[in-house]
């Protein structure tokens, strides 16, 4: 019998647990490290910028941690996410394998931000914030935060990096929809803000530098917590919802992915995604590969540098042991906004140390092109961020049908890109251009930071 | 128990027909006429336009008509769609209300116009149509059947109203991605596009105009087909998969709708979600009102007068039996562009007529606020278009709430707004304008075409 093209769960189906992939790894990563005394850092010396609740779950080895009621009843507006069988993606690139995609794009935002954000507002709500401070770079972030923030009743200001809030005025809209206060950053409401434009009054700022505003925003107000849309532990677990459904769906098909994708800026969402079938790997003998694919010119997995880093560009955050390009560096000007981020979070740099996961970089002409396949295949047109997953599966398929192998590939598609069609525009018109990074330029990031 | 907040049908559970109400109306509409004699059409009259499956489903009189199986196979990448209990909105509003709405933005599209489109696209198909042509203003029914037409092989060009083109530069850009060619609208490559252009240089472009166009290149062209978007009897039918889902739906709760509501340009969506749920009045004795809500500077129903006129600007259409403003009516730029039409469905004209539905106009200012209400309450930030059927939602449950009635509401967000956001840009910068329309300029376009 012929898989059906779109594969569900029900209602009750939904899992009510997040997968803590620390429980089961071979090596735990190194603790994050305090930025003044590069001491371990301890459980109270995060509390001015996070509730205990996502503390706890940051520290946790538990392997499967509850997700609570009211989080659950937001999930189920848009969850259980289809998965789908990619009949017509198979079909225009010709291929033996079977490929599957997991769509994230039917939040309310659009992608899979949603999924955290949800999270984080309750456990910020759960423990009486009343306001909170965020940075966003292509604005999936800002706008998933502002609507699960208004949901908890907690007031938020997002710090947008100044030449994506010129890029995608859209997406300041947006935010400002969902009732949340849009900074281009740097902005002058900050020490790190005022620090960068003193020295560069035009800087049309970066992912690094909005993450130092909003950690400093919150570090100096007691009333401000903050939080991040990616990197950290409790992040990739709130996202684990995404493989844990898709485990199940698989099941209901004769196929079990022989390899996972997911695209790859700070890992949340490969991270989601990937981890519950890690785990498949790690304690039920699976054997599926799972790529993370990242932009050429952008390159941390790859190419980067396994160190002690901080995650902002003026040093404030925890140091954290990672794959990095050092956290000055400024990736080239690419669509995929998401995916411009120096570093990686420990859990996955961890496991790519350890050979459990692997990476490829894809540039972003590519990328475009097979978007575009996509699209005209599969109807769903998607962002930027998830044709590296998309490319990631084509050329893995292609691979495939050299060797004679028909394998099955599940991927990520972490959102729709009805918000970045100007991007699309830029391809179809020829003016998109791929970045060459020489490894002189690495070098040259990683060792300022030594 | 309570009502989940969304409420799904299996994949096995989706309706496999179309309902016809013709078959059910008390009074069969007007037949369409010629408009050269002036004489009811012949099927073979439009054989230029359409293909003859469309043409049957046009003046059938059956009351259900099977989807076909390629047509089922791809709404079933998107549906069936959810069905949402508005637990935010009615808190939101303080109501005693239930308040239930239809998405239809799951859609690759974004839209219920896929529903049509596919139908549409697999029809020529069938009959060996290479190329179609076809018009759209705010560009939801044009990136609609863009991808439908790429999925079955056909080629496509749209005639984009200019302003709209310019306004709305992502909606060019989605339909340039599913490989459609788009022209803006009045162009020189028909004579109805010259003629306007000689005329006035700077035309913006109407619906109307974009209408003659597609029209007249179909009609001089053997090769071509064109395509219409509402209005019409076979795209009403194709919608009410929308009405037979929420059926099925709504028995899944305690609750049954004593209103249903769309929002109203030239009917489809309104017609729909409706016109299964008028079938149970008719049949079996159920009470439900029926409400379209068309804006107030686009009042067909509500203040135009029930006559013969024609579909598009020029006179090459058919001459319909509906309520109309006249054909040269120009709306005020409201920014729900897809509800700026001169006319109204035959069908739902006619039902109109009979007292069978009513009809309710709305300031776009309010909408707006009604929309953003929904998009703090809900998550799902709604198409302008959409925000009329909200605020006829929201305006009846506050009726009720006053009469001391708790009534069940059941409304169709007919899409997302993610294409949108400029116009709630303009909403929050207070630049929105309504747009008060005397009885004398209503008089005197309807005077123009007697």
């Amino acid at each position: 019998m012929k898989t059906a093209k779109r594969i569900l769960l029900t209602e009750s189906e939904i899992p009510t647990r997040w997968y803590n992939i620390m429980a089961d790894m071979p090596n735990k990563p190194l603790p994050p490290l305090h930025p003044g005394t590069r001491e371990p850092i301890k459980p109270e010396d995060l509390t001015p910028l996070f509730p205990m609740g996502l503390i706890e779950q940051e520290a946790s080895t538990e392997q499967y941690i509850d997700i609570p009621g009211e989080v659950l009843d937001l999930y189920r507006s848009y969850r259980p996410s289809p998965l789908f069988r990619a009949y017509g993606l198979e079909k225009a690139i010709g291929t033996k394998c079977k490929i599957y995609y997991k769509y994230e794009g039917y939040s309310y935002a659009g992608s899979h931000k949603a999924n955290t954000a949800i999270a984080q507002a309750y456990y910020n709500k759960q423990e009486g914030v009343k306001k909170m401070t965020t940075e966003t770079g292509a604005g999936q972030w800002g706008s998933a935060l502002s609507f699960a923030c208004q949901y908890f009743g907690i007031e938020l200001e997002v710090f947008m990096v100044k030449i994506s809030l010129e890029q995608k005025p859209y997406r300041k809209i947006m935010m400002n929809t969902y009732d949340a206060t849009v900074f281009p950053s740097p902005s002058n409401l900050t020490d790190a803000g005022r620090k960068i434009l003193a020295e560069y009054p035009d800087s049309p700022g970066s992912l690094g530098i909005a993450i130092s505003e909003a950690v400093e925003r919150a570090a100096r107000d007691p009333q401000i917590k903050y939080s991040l849309g990616s990197v950290l532990n409790h992040v990739l677990l709130h996202q684990t919802i995404i493989g844990e459904e898709a485990l199940l769906q698989m099941a209901k098909t004769e196929d079990y992915p022989d390899i996972i994708i997911g695209c790859f800026g700070g890992g949340s969402n490969f991270a989601g995604i990937s981890f519950p079938f890690i785990r498949e790997n790690l304690i039920n003998g699976r054997k599926t590969r799972a790529i993370a694919i990242e932009p050429a010119s952008c390159p941390k997995l790859t190419r980067g540098r396994y160190m002690y880093d901080f995650g902002d560009s003026v040093g404030l955050t925890p140091l954290l042991a990672m794959y990095t390009l050092g956290h000055n560096f400024v990736p080239a000007k690419i669509h995929a906004g998401g995916l411009r981020y120096h570093g990686a979070g420990v859990l996955v740099s961890q496991l790519l140390k350890d050979g459990l996961i692997e990476a490829q970089s894809k540039y972003q002409k590519d990328c475009f092109k097979n978007g575009v396949i996509f699209a005209r295949s599969e109807g769903i047109l998607p962002a930027p961020e998830s044709t590296y997953a998309i490319t990631g599966a084509v050329d893995e398929a292609r691979k495939c049908d050299e060797e004679g192998k028909a394998q099955t590939i599940l991927f990520n598609l972490s959102g729709h890109g009805h918000l970045d069609l100007a991007a699309f525009d830029k391809y179809f018109s020829d003016e998109m251009e791929d970045h060459e990074l020489t490894n002189r330029e690495i070098e040259e990031s990683i060792a300022m930071i030594q």
